[in-house]
Order: C-alpha cells, then sequence, then structure tokens
C-alpha cells in the first residue's frame, strides 16, 4: 500500500491523556516532548490529521494542533467509523488511537498504531505498539516506524 | 445481587490523587482519559453516585463531576459508613474507593472495587482490583468488570 | 525514645517534588492523596512541623502547610543541622526528608524517614523507607510506621 | 580533558519534557527537585549555559534558567552543531541532552550525558546515562558525575 493519511486522536495518543480541571472546569492538557519533531519528519510524505472527540477540551486540543500546523476535527466516538471511512478511506490510511473505541479503526486501517499505555482493547488491535508512553515520545516512535515501513 | 448504586471516591479513583496548589490554595485536580466512556456504557443500568470528602477541593470535583452528568456529596470520612449505609444500603450498592477508610466500606458492600494503585488497606478489603491505576483508566476497567458480572 | 517532634521537609515529601513554572516564574506544586489523614492521626501525639528551603516556592508550601493546620519555616539547606538541633534537638526528634542534603540530618536524628524516591543519599541515611512515593501517600506510610513503633 | 563548559538541554533534561497546553497555548513546564542543589555544586569550576529549540515555551525555559542563575540561548535543532561548534567548542565540552537530534552532539563533545529516560538515540550516543530521569534528580545526578570525574 501507499500511505496517503496519518490520522491521529489528541487524547491520550498526543497528550498523556491526562487534563486539570479547575472549578471552572477543563483547564490545561498535558503534552511531551519529541512529538513534534516525528511529525516534522513526516511532512511532505503524508496528509497529517488529528481527530478528538473530547468537546470539553476541544480549545486547549485545537491551540496545540494548529500550533504544530496541523488541523484537528471535532468527531464523536459513534461517528468515528463512518466519518473516517468517508473522509479518508481505509486502504491507504495509518490511523493512531489509544482508546476502547479507537479498536475498530486499529483494525479496519492500512496500519494500525497504539503507544504502549493505550487501552488493551486498543493494543490488541493495532499492528504496531509505539515503545513509548502517550507524551513521552509515541508520536515519534510512530513517525520514525512508518518512515522505516514505506518511505525507505 | 442486583446491583442498583455504584458509588464512587473522586480523589484517586477518578483523579490521579494529586492536586496542585498554589499560593492561593487547591487549583486543579488531574483526571485521566477512558473514564468517563466508561461510566456512559453504566448508564441507564446503575444509578452512578460520586462522594468526596475533599472539602477544600470540592468546587473542582463538582464540576467535573456534573460535567459528566452524575452528583457528588460532600461526605466527611468519618460519617462514610453511617451517610451510605442510610442513603443507599449496603446489599445492592457497587462502592470503588482507594484510601485508608475506604476499606470498612469496601468491605461492607456488595462488590468492592480499588485501583492498581490504592493504599494496600484499600485492596486488601476490595473484591476486585482493577488493572489501571486511577486516572489512567480505573473507572473503565471497574465499569466493563460490572457489566461483565451483573448485566451480560 | 519518646519522640516529642516530627519534622518533615516539603518539596519530595510531602509534594512530589515537581512544579510548575510559567513565564512569570513557579507558580504551582503537587501535592497527593492520603498525607493529610495520615498526619491527622498523629495529632496530639506529636508536634508537627515543616521547613522548606525553597525560597521561591514559599508561599505555595505555606499555603498547603497552614491549610493542614500546620507551621513552615524558611531553613536554607546550609543551616538545617543548626537549625534543628537549636530549635527541636536530635534526642526526640523525628525527621522526613528526600534530598542530598537531608543525609546528615537523618543520621543525627532518632528516627529518620525517607520516601522511596528519596535521593539515594537520603535512602542510605534513613531508619526507614516508605513504600509509597512522595505525593503518592509517603506521609501516611511514615505516620502509620510512627504508631506502630512508639504509639502502641 | 579540562571541561570549560556543561552545556545543557532545558525540555527534557532539567524539565520533565511535558508541559501544559490551555486554549492560548503553552503555559507551564513542569521542573523538579534536586537539580538546582547540583548544578550549585558545580558553580566555580565550570561555565554552565542552557539551549532550548522551543520557541513556543522559551519565556518559561528562560525564566526558569534565569532563576537559577544561568542563561539561556535560543538554538533551533539544525543549528545546533554549529552553534555549538562556533560558542564553545567541542573539545571541553560536557553536553547533556535527551532527544533524537542530541544524539550527534553528545558523541562530538568530550563528555556527553543522557537522562535515563531519554530518546534511545540520545542514550546510544552518551558516556553517562544518570540514574534519574529528567525532572526527578538527573541534572544532580550529572553534577555528581562530574565533580567525580574532573574534580576530585
Amino acid at each position: 500500500m501507499k500511505p496517503e493519511y496519518f490520522v491521529l486522536d489528541v487524547d491520550g495518543v498526543l497528550s498523556t491523556g491526562q487534563f486539570l480541571y479547575s472549578s471552572k472546569g477543563k483547564v490545561f492538557k498535558i503534552f511531551g516532548p519529541h512529538d513534534a519533531d516525528g511529525l516534522r519528519m513526516l511532512n511532505g510524505k503524508l496528509k497529517i490529521v488529528f481527530i478528538s472527540a473530547d468537546y470539553k477540551g476541544f480549545t486547549i486540543s485545537k491551540k496545540r494542533v494548529t500550533d504544530m500546523g496541523y488541523t484537528l476535527h471535532k468527531v464523536s466516538e459513534s461517528n468515528r467509523m463512518d466519518f473516517i471511512e468517508k473522509k479518508f478511506g481505509f486502504k491507504n490510511l495509518i490511523y493512531m488511537g489509544d482508546g476502547y473505541h479507537d479498536a475498530a479503526v486499529l483494525k479496519a486501517c492500512a496500519f494500525g498504531i497504539a503507544p504502549s499505555n493505550a487501552r488493551k482493547e486498543a493494543k490488541k488491535a493495532a499492528k504496531y505498539i509505539t515503545e513509548s508512553k502517550a507524551g513521552e515520545g509515541a508520536v515519534l516512535d510512530a513517525s520514525l516506524e512508518i518512515i522505516k515501513r514505506y518511505f525507505q
């Protein structure tokens, strides 16, 4: 296959999955090092797109994703399979996700990737599990693996 | 038994247990991914209720719990057994707690659950220990186990 | 011996040792669950006192310590031995510290305690190492051990 | 060799590498205990200099580094080798870095140090790997090792 899209979930993939709540609501998400470097290596090779089902923290995720130069789509978990199939198709899709509801997409796509600390349901469905945890370089691991498999 | 209530402590169960202090006091608590998904799977099957003994961080916990659509009761540790017995009874109660003072409730209820990183006193008293830590999916683990045991 | 004082360092003992910096400086410290419960068990048995050498984060530590009802002294690392000897003496002192410079006090006092993730220099000098890490219940572990040894 | 400079990367060396994003952008970085103590032991022995490629979080890193009394240079990853060679040379340079792009400098300098949780590419290129993780005392470990090797 010739990969065309690299679609990534935000929470638990690019972020650690954890978030900080004050009495006003969700204010901060925790992101980590190395990942922006990894994605930069893929620029020009693949279209990189982020999705998120987190409505309350959407503006936080959006700021982080657009600061890196990518786009973020709001997609609920129940619409995830449909949205991805229509927008990208599964045939030339690399997908990275960590959650219970990501398992279906990870199985359907051409190359499914899960961080080492993903839910076991996601890890079972993925073809590649990164050595690093989410927010500790999992996306750089994934990027290096994608380059090794498809662009060397 | 036919479980009727799922009562959960907030700190160290839904949150990681850690909190951020500034010179003004307790401002943030750290929550994690997966747990809201887990509780959603139980909607309509059980009444889900949160309790907390944390007075200084109560408005933070309250915001998080009500954002997910549930209610939170302020219950001190010394009143916990009494409050729970009167309000829910122990017979049809599933309880999830992590602290030294949760051990009594975990023992008294029908099905006691502790996160993997709970105090050893709580883990000894629980019937089920989740694979995940608090704030890393312990409540999703608990929710999946409850479905497997009582609703399949 | 009859312990009279329980003196604790704040950073890396009561807090995880980590702190959050913005472009304005040190704003938050991370504290954890269980520890306030532990100290409450010692109320009336020992005088509990906190010390800290962290000048830039002093108001944060002070707010946390006074919220729990205790006092905090600003003591630089080079004055630590002197200050403690004059103020409390070593004979009836239980001390809990985690740092390179705490080793001397841990050795000199009657009962020295270090969290499991303390510097190895502190752990070598301590008589008791808690099972939990700092900010994850190390102070409750210490409190339970103090009760077991001296107040049962 | 007679070490003259100790140059350190900030993110993932002095900080844990993680940062907190709000909807306004990068607001906080997480730093840890022990490291300021370690660097203080080297004062007068070596020139200590920090570098960072993080543009969006530069004012945060700058505040932390200048609060400790050191200087911080903004150096992109692609200019890192050049900048360091011109400014310090490699012959009398001790360098501490954690990232994929630090490997070249770690190999070129006289004594390369990586935190225990650095990228494997950095750890392969380093001569010394600290016992502690970044933000948990890696810089104190490095400082003690430097004293042991060169100043005793």
